[in-house]
């Protein structure tokens, strides 16, 4: 198994992620937030880049759809919802499509459009993603990161996802992977009990707590609370029940 | 002091180093073989992005005047010197102009050009290069990377450089400054004398030892070896003598 991480959007060409299993991670907010919406019984996901682009969109889809996503933490005007996953509950998203704009997590995805599998991951998910990577040949970790700047907290979760990884054999890691190991070995291997504490150290973290979302942030360190493997499949974001 | 890291080129543009202090690192080899040409006596070294552009130069000059560098590692086919430090000689090089033409390090130089200070360094100064940006408020580490990948080497030096400057005081850390600081603790804190056998981690690393250059990494290896202050003036790469 190769597995190579790439930092930031912006770093890589749509063709690069052709043949490969790409994982985007935004854990603060859009990963966990499109994982709590699923896990709500929410039908499926639809990531547009541009908040019009999202009315049009619901706009044609009519009844059981709802609006979802962020510009600088907040939630878009005319919206149903912002990027919090704890306003991702059962009562307002099962049975329903979400129409989903966020400002890094939805750029990842249409960068790595062309990837053989795209899955989406945070640390909700961390553990049961490593484990379906491990039959993979060809793994991309994408860290959405904010505005083409490396994220902390996208690290973290992509180092811990190899840190599953490389203990199960061989894994042929790029520098880029094998940074994303020792930052994560460095700052949480064998902490993760502090993991919410430790997402402090980063930039991002600081900024939603300093603009009100601090419980967002207990809530996404906690890792596989919710044990699903989510992809993109046909455009849509879906909840796989099964998997191999 | 505010501390921002760039992974490889290609992730900034050339306006977002305006105003800062910016410090290119491509360790392997062509920082290396820069701080060394002018520890040797070379009189100035000119970087350029293509070796066509090294020949018309060189005739223009005349007398004198070495090229340098290389392609995939190798030397181009019609320059004086490869881009191995220990090509560049006292005997080969001093009182001699350099035009010296890199696949990475010399387009980290042109991305960084609008710097408000521009410098060069690798372990061979890396000491000295931290004593210096103690008194700069607004740095930049730039670390050259291969080929628009990130370089464990390059990310190990500016980690070096980091622990230097945050040991001294206060120093805020961008993500990417505290992700080159945290590697630099995993693999390399208290262990420098390990150094040329941890550079053997980086795919770079391994690559110029399959193509007959091991030594080179373990004269690259040696930290502070030539305590020299390295930075682009006017266009022309100059070692300064003494500085406050």
């Amino acid at each position: 198994m190769r597995v190579d991480l790439v930092f930031t959007s912006g770093m890589k060409t749509v063709r690069d992620y052709h043949r490969k299993t790409v994982v985007v991670i935004d854990v603060l907010r859009a990963s966990s937030t499109i994982i709590t919406a699923l896990a709500n019984g929410c039908l499926d996901l639809l990531a547009v880049a541009e908040p019009g682009d999202a009315a049009v969109i619901r706009r044609q889809i009519g009844e059981g759809c709802l609006t979802g996503g962020e510009r600088n933490g907040l939630k878009i005007p005319g919206f149903d919802l912002g990027n919090s996953p704890l306003e991702y509950t059962a009562e307002r998203v099962a049975g329903k499509r979400i129409i989903i704009c966020t400002s890094n997590g939805t750029k990842a995805l249409g960068e790595a459009r062309n990837a053989d599998e795209l899955l989406i991951a945070a640390f909700l998910n961390a553990e049961k993603t490593s484990q379906y990577l491990r039959e993979k040949e060809d793994v991309v970790l994408f860290c959405a990161g904010s505005d083409g700047e490396p994220g902390l907290e996208d690290l973290l979760c992509a180092g811990m996802l190899i840190e599953h990884l490389v203990t199960e054999g061989e894994g042929q890691l790029t520098d880029a992977a094998r940074i994303g190991l020792l930052t994560y070995r460095q700052l949480l291997a064998g902490r993760s009990s502090e993991l919410a504490k430790v997402l402090y150290e980063s930039d991002h973290t600081r900024y939603l707590a300093s603009i009100g979302f601090a419980e967002d942030i207990d809530y996404c360190a906690q890792v596989d609370l919710l044990p699903y493997l989510v992809r993109v499949k046909d455009g849509r974001i879906i909840k796989e029940q099964e998997w191999a």
